[in-house]
């Protein structure tokens, strides 16, 4: 039996487009002789499509396209995610279901029993847990057909009381296959593996495994399906990041065999490197689905805004990146000057707007009532906010959409300025330390210098007062970067932290401005997610609480 | 049997003040000789404690609360919500549980069984369902304890396939408890006693239900604990929006006595009534609970921001609240005099910031890039996001609070500045159409003029060009709040509305708006909830999508 496996960048919502690159699957899969082509889970309307799927109309639409589709599928079978209406007048509204379509019908419907709930997932808010398992004959092959978290069930983290494939293997199939939408984070290709290879050695049967590969907003699919043997050894690994069509003979013997290998695998890609492709992924994605060209972006010559403008010109093309020089009095020649030499390199567009007549006006203003009461942090968010306000202008004059700079150590602890630089349609670094942002830096210049070295090596400084660091309010990153992994990734407590050997009072403090800074998280663009736990829809914190510390 | 009903208001994640509150419930309960207290569901830590339960800190910190509490009850026995360890291995980590503590001990567990996760709920994020229902015998009574949800799954809207009560009844209990979490919409009062009644009715007992009181952060918890007799006639129903403790004698023939009846509810409040106490609750939470004490607000002129500014003189007293008038050089003179009146009818601090020499800044420095393009959105957005610098740059002087203005017509289709009047710590009004303002308005107005007549009367504007209408960009207010209630609320399709009679293009474009508005209300400040479909956490849509129109 020949099957195909296709992974696919959907667009939520995007009937049209989902539907004609699904149909252009089965066309090329026939073409090429191919008995099966495999589609990822909820394939038809795009992954997660959210409170869209609450709409009666958008579940009409998923149908509507299910049965175009089937037309297609004469002399070739697919499989399908789609969501479908729950019969049982008991229970929600839907469920999350695989389509086994052949002869230009849908032949078998497959219900996914384990709905992921946690950190991003929200399957219990729409879809009821299916609890009958039948597997589905074609071809002289019975196939376990089972829908993502339906195989992550495992014996170490039991997180459910049921386990699909323990009631599917007593029907002796032949092979398993598996749809999903599992997003990208930079451990999470070896995570999947191992799960997937522990199911195929446990079931002693081959495993296909078809993902979804694209960014939707802050969700980042990167791909990577996999084919495993009846041993659980690896077989084929498709590309990351990108859109592939693969084909894979399954013989009587349950052995596979296929004809080009993806590139070659003798070592994973680091998580740097995954990191870089990832948020390129994630940015081109978010102005292409959403109808967007050009980026801008306040380049302030410090690594942050170094690092996003040449992020951005890779994924969009150097002449859709507009970068902004806004310098105040508190600007340093050196600032300037590495923004410039940025540019230079990268050969995007530039504009220079000074903003010190801009905050002369406000504090003008605002005289009568700070009378002369000392400079402090409200006139350094009048830089910070008066960058925005000509920055979110040009977007409004000329069509641009901005680029937010702020890292994740600096989204977690709060240092940042609502309504200034925690401005932007997408954030680029949300969900990358001030540590791992060095390590791209570094990374981008790999070949030759992109990012000049002294936006490097030079002291962090959000320069927004006389000879201001940001060590002055903050530990040093390598520091702050594990404290907030401890609390905010693996949800220690400070006692627990500082058994780690972290001083008690920098521990305390920064859990303080993590747990202080809820509210300013809860205003900020979304962020692309790259880690186990991003800031965002993965991480719900009360915003009025008394928190922890 | 004497039971004392504690509705009270909690604070999340504050185990001193809850802990302090719900041992002084138990000592006055105890000195008016109740034989048991009941608190409402999850109290010793607050509701919605989010993610705060992922962290095996703070569930330490409820079971050390739930112990020094159960110290207290000696000679009197209370049931209080509290989260606890699964301690099956299989499943979610935590369940949702009630303490029945007696004689200083947890004498039983109840742990919930039906878990909302739709709209504001993602209770299946965190807890397993229970599957097992057992009544707990005190002094001679059977109790049939329930949380909450357990006695939602109605026979019209059968969200679960089991119904808790259908278990319990077969033990023959005397009496049901049900300990709740259920938030505040404008209807949701005549819908919570439609299914506790049904509930008293179909299992012929009396039902004692004890529900929180108090804002936390965008949930308002309205308490109107109920207490019905075993034919589904309302006993007692306890304030609305205020804590109180009451004592009920459960006779032997289950009959049921007390002193006080709340007071006399020949009406229910009118939609109005109820958003009117509801908003100021929440703003008065809002405030101490993040221990703030000052508000500051732009004053237009116009009618949202008086309405918020005469709410927020209610809840935290005039001298509290900052109004700051913005002018420039579109704003209208009648609009200066509007807000002048206002500022005097209720005695709030104020301030007059002109914006001119600042959007003049802001145009000259942006010349080289706008050359002579005509005057446009980018202009009308400076002044709207200049003003935000002011206010921020007060609250950050002053330690100020801004409150958003914006009312939910606007909130759904974006018309509103992000990072401009889109600003605050928490919007009043983001879940009170345009036309529930006006009827606010003339409520606030109810027995003398605060609201300046005019602001009421005239047609509204932004004033952010010479002569501007709502009405130029915007349906009349009366036919968009209808489409946006049929399409967000009721998640009718286009086609839907149309057939209702309103004109095809309108309802196109008015969805069209909503969803194009999504990118902008994802950054907007956490809304007051007063209706069953608030923009926030209770309303998930992708942002980067292709839309239904």
């Amino acid at each position: 039996m020949k099957i195909a496996l296709a992974q696919l960048n959907y667009h939520i919502g995007n009937f049209e487009s989902n539907t004609a690159k699904i149909i252009a699957g089965i066309q090329k899969a026939k073409a090429e002789g191919a008995d099966l082509v495999v589609f990822a889970e909820l394939c038809i309307c795009g992954y997660p499509a959210r409170d869209f799927l609450e709409f009666t109309e958008f579940i009409n639409l998923c149908e509507e396209a299910a049965q175009k589709i089937a037309a297609e599928c004469i002399g070739i079978a697919c499989i399908l995610g789609i969501p479908t209406p729950n019969h049982n007048p008991q229970g929600k509204d839907l469920n999350n279901s695989a389509y086994f379509i052949e002869d230009g019908k849908v032949k078998a419907i497959v219900n996914k029993a384990l709905l992921p709930n946690y950190d991003v997932f929200d399957e219990y808010r729409y879809f009821e847990p299916s609890t009958q398992f039948n597997c589905i004959d074609f071809k002289g092959k019975r196939i376990a057909l089972t829908i993502c978290e339906d195989l992550w069930n495992t014996i170490e983290n039991p997180l459910y009381i049921t386990r699909p494939m323990d009631v599917l293997i007593e029907q002796q199939p032949d092979v398993m296959i598996n749809i999903a939408a599992s997003p990208f984070a930079y451990n999470h290709d070896e995570e999947r593996i191992a799960i997937l290879s522990d199911n195929a050695q446990r079931y002693k049967l081959p495993l296909f495994y078809v993902n979804h590969v694209g960014a939707q907003t802050e969700l980042i699919f990167d791909g990577g399906s996999l084919v495993f043997d009846s041993n659980g050894k690896i077989a084929d690994e498709m590309p990351y990041f990108a859109e592939d069509l693969k084909y894979y003979t399954l013989a009587d013997d349950g052995s596979i065999s296929f004809e080009h290998a993806s590139t070659a695998k003798e070592s994973r890609q680091t998580d740097i490197e995954q990191i870089h492709q990832g948020l390129i992924l994630g940015i081109r994605d978010y102005f292409h689905k959403s109808g967007f060209k050009q980026a801008i972006l306040g380049l302030s010559g410090g690594i942050d805004s170094a690092v996003v403008c040449a992020l951005a010109a890779e994924a969009l093309g150097p002449e859709n990146v507009m970068a902004v020089l806004l310098p105040s009095k508190f600007s340093s020649d050196h600032s300037i000057k590495d923004a410039q030499d940025l540019i230079t390199n990268l050969g995007c567009l530039s504009e220079t707007v000074n903003i010190a007549h801009i905050t002369d006006a406000f504090e003008q203003q605002l005289h009568p009532q700070f009378k002369n009461l000392p400079f402090n942090i409200a006139e350094e968010n009048i830089q910070s906010r008066s960058r925005a306000v000509i920055l979110m202008a040009m977007c409004n004059k000329f069509g641009y959409i901005l680029l937010n700079t702020s890292n994740k150590s600096e989204a977690a602890v709060g240092y940042g300025t609502l309504y200034g630089d925690m401005c932007g349609g997408i954030s680029v670094l949300g969900d990358v330390y001030k540590t791992q942002v060095f390590q791209l830096a570094r990374y981008i210049n790999r070949n030759k210098e992109i990012i000049p070295i002294n936006s490097i090596v030079k002291p962090p400084s959000a320069e927004l007062r006389p000879g201001q660091k940001d060590t002055d309010s903050l530990p040093e990153y390598d520091v702050l970067d594990k404290i907030i992994e401890e609390y905010v990734e693996k949800r220690c407590s400070s006692a627990q932290i500082i058994k780690l050997g972290y001083e008690s009072s920098t521990v305390q403090r920064v859990i303080k401005m993590i747990n202080n800074a809820e509210h300013k998280r809860y205003q900020t663009p979304p962020i692309l997610r790259v880690s186990p736990k991003a800031f965002g829809m993965g991480r719900r914190m009360p915003i009025v609480g008394k928190y922890l510390a």
